[in-house]
């Protein structure tokens, strides 16, 4: 007999923890936004406290025995309790094991590193960031322990991002993906290139907004629920399911790096938007991985956004924002342009076939760094030998190479990977979508309610009320296969660059 | 003997007060800013949560203990850990009295009620907002009498805000300066008014926020610590000492309504970031009263920045900034024009000197409705009767008239004579300041520098270390005087418009 007040107890705690969410998430975006430059010192004293109490809130003996009594009577729980119960649980065993001012200096370490990083990247300076780094690792490594002391550290932070992956896992993904796209790669730089000059031109910046509104009509957001701001980085932060931010960065001799970084964050922001109301304010609200949320927004930018029939829907209205830039070019040109493929120095301006090499580099560098066989210090070597061995580029500085990326900084190793593997997901669902509608009928129309209808029915409404592996194999239509992804980005680029393969 | 943990746990509790403080801050600002329309339910939540729980760490029996603890021992204190025990003391005193539920129940309701006076006043449709104010007078009067159940419930709420204020004072000062500038208003309705046309031609608001980096630069503020936003109604806020936000609402056809509330939030801003490094994540740390902080506001807006001296110094650059708008305008007529004194319609746009008739008039208001003489039915009614009758003005509508100010919708009753306390007490700063040194000539060069430096010395670093009737005594070199302000007015509009008192 489950106790009514055990339930009350429960969905009490999961309302307070979404409040310090909310407000820790509220500082961050600030921090990212509007807030002045010298301010880190005081916001990370706040965001210290603040994560402290939410720790205590949940670490600690009372929330324990009320997990166990909850979870004796799992039987008797309606399903949607069941699984908070169990997510809950695996958290606070997990969370019980870390010591609350661990805890604090972790927060208050991650607040402060972001500064040094920003800095060192600035100045192409990794000698400035390497002191926090090996911190950030050193407390890392100790926090893996915490989450899965019978895994390798690296194993267990992999876990934290896509539950159930390991090293032996992607070691296979990775290597049987390298083994079908290094080749392509090379075949296609045999070949010329596509012009891609007119991407370049000047966009004005205000006209740039303006268009990313219209991108956001498209994709389908609703914008008393969703608005756009501006940093360094874009990413998308939610608050609750009536209330996310993406964000963006213009630049104005580019015009597809914000379009496709708008688009990329949309999908974020359309699986936030699309978790059911009676998820909110549990922990379920938001309890996606990284991998299943990657699926979604390269789903939105590659799968969709970089497709003939999309490109040739908005067309028209592209040029309608920019006449002159675009004057004589063609939907085609357009489409070929955006989909230019060629190894690159940085991962996000990185065109869909070589992305995932940037990501292994990432891999094999996080693998090595846990696993002892790679010191802090030599990370810039290692870095700029496998982008030599891999995608064949001379990385000319820090800023361009190890310090590009923001993630170390945030203490987010064994990230990465759901980035690749986000996009082998969403490969297979589109071919699992393509049985249910003409999906590309909808795109060429420009109207992709149906793409999101389908993907709010087959993934965003459960939220983190089931396990990424399900969702995945849900909207897969069967077990995940990465040979599908593979196979896709072989068909749609040896079409592109005329290649046999 | 004070044991070292009490001291040590007092310290941890006001830090845990400001990093509370900062999340709801944080949530307020980006509400105000960039948060999408539709989102205050999912914010209300959270902030309702932290409210409670930032309440439930202060209203305990533990705090009470330690407080009484060292209260006790207070001969033993220094200085500034005796002031924290007794400002805390006071706010646990009255805190303890209301109910964890209550408060919560308050926050959500001034948290709800903002979307709905917004949209009332979008409408001037005061039934609208009528319900919603008639909670928020009832849920106020009873923390009235939580605040003090001894006084009458607009004393105590005045209190609040100015502490030893009470409507007897007020009644008194509002006579006093209504006899000597309601006369001065006549005399100058007489009058012709200089032209101001020049301020209403098309200011391009790109421009406005050029000017806005410029006054602020003016005034002194370090940017690295103080950022400028846009909203509907302009505010400072302060998360600590190196981290203070103001706002603006820039109108095309009007460069003095943003030039000078950038002035005023200005004002507030150099006050947080003039506290003391020491008195950081105390109480002590943000504890001024709204009277002592409208001083400072009002003295950089009114006192300095509608002086003759200050115009003629930054008149230049205004005309490098705006050469159109204003060519043939001279230093002169630009001071002549945005000091045109003449009765209005709108608070925030009035004149320095019929500014404190609508102070007046919100006061009257107040003191009605919480003596039981008034109804918020009758509201509307009330409001334009006095308008007609203090300022001789016809209110066309709601949001010209009863439904202007935000104040009501956040249940901040009580604030308004602040801001012409806060009015009367820089006018004899000013005087005292002149005996110390010729601020005329620093302010004709343009060089604000120790002005800064003598207010810093006298009132901002001591934060809320000092009561504000002592603040206000040093400050002003002797017992507050009303007189001074009122000469001050007299003296300035008489020689602006020639007319003799």
């Amino acid at each position: 007999m489950i106790r009514k007040e055990a339930l009350e107890t429960l969905a009490e705690l999961q309302k307070k923890m979404y409040a310090y969410g909310v407000a820790m998430a509220s500082l961050t975006l600030d921090a990212d936004t509007v807030a002045p430059k010298d301010t880190a010192e005081g916001r990370g004293v706040a965001l210290g406290i603040l994560a402290g109490e939410s720790h205590k809130l949940f670490a600690n003996k009372e929330v324990g025995d009320l997990l166990a009594e909850l979870d004796a009577a799992k039987d008797e729980l309606d399903p949607t309790v069941r699984r908070q119960v169990e997510v809950l649980k695996r958290d606070y065993d997990r969370m019980s094991r870390v010591p609350a001012e661990e805890y604090m200096e972790y927060a208050m370490l991650r607040n402060q590193s972001g500064d040094v990083w920003h800095k060192a990247k600035e100045k192409s300076d990794f000698a400035m960031f390497a002191p926090v780094l090996e911190k950030l690792i050193a407390c890392t490594r100790k926090f893996a322990a915490y989450y899965d002391s019978t895994k390798a550290p690296y194993d267990a932070l992999l876990n934290e991002y896509e539950r159930g992956i390991n090293m032996e896992y992607l070691d296979s993904f990775f290597a049987s993906l390298r083994e079908r796209i290094v080749p392509l790669i090379h075949e296609i730089s045999k070949k010329p290139q596509p012009d891609d000059s007119f991407l370049k031109k000047e966009y004005p910046i205000a006209k740039q907004r303006e268009f990313s509104d219209y991108l956001m009509d498209v994709i389908g957001l609703d914008r008393s629920h969703c608005t756009i701001g501006e940093t360094e980085h874009p990413f998308t932060l939610n608050f609750n399911n009536k209330d996310v931010r993406i964000t963006t960065h213009y630049k104005e001799h580019d015009v597809s790096a914000s379009m496709y970084s708008v688009i990329h964050e949309s999908g974020h922001a359309m699986y936030e938007l699309g978790v059911s109301d009676d998820l909110q304010y549990t922990c379920l609200a938001g309890g996606m991985t990284m991998g299943t949320h990657e699926s979604q927004s390269r789903f939105y930018e590659n799968l969709i956004g970089r497709s003939l029939p999309f490109i040739q829907a908005i067309f028209p209205k592209i040029v309608e924002f920019f006449p002159e830039q675009l004057e004589g070019v063609t939907a085609e040109q357009f489409y070929l342009a955006v989909n230019r493929a060629e190894p690159s120095l940085i991962r996000t301006e990185a065109d869909e076939l070589t992305y995932p090499l940037h990501i292994m580099i990432r891999y094999e560098i996080e693998k090595q760094l846990f696993g002892g066989t790679l010191e802090v210090k030599d990370i810039p070597e290692t870095w700029n030998r496998l982008y030599k061995e891999y995608l064949g580029v001379d990385v000319p500085d820090g800023k361009h190479g190890c310090l590009q990326d923001s993630h170390w900084s945030g203490a987010m190793f064994g990230y990465f990977p759901s980035y690749a593997l986000g996009s082998a997901y969403g490969a297979q669902m589109l071919r699992n979508m393509e049985k249910d509608f003409d999906v590309w009928d909808a795109v060429g129309n420009g109207n992709l309610a149906p793409v999101s209808a389908w993907l709010r029915e087959k993934i965003h409404k459960y939220g983190g009320a089931k396990e990424s592996a399900e969702l995945v194999r849900s909207a897969c239509g069967g077990a995940f296969d990465p040979t599908v992804y593979a196979d896709y980005l072989v068909e749609k680029y040896s079409k592109l660059y005329g290649v046999e393969m």
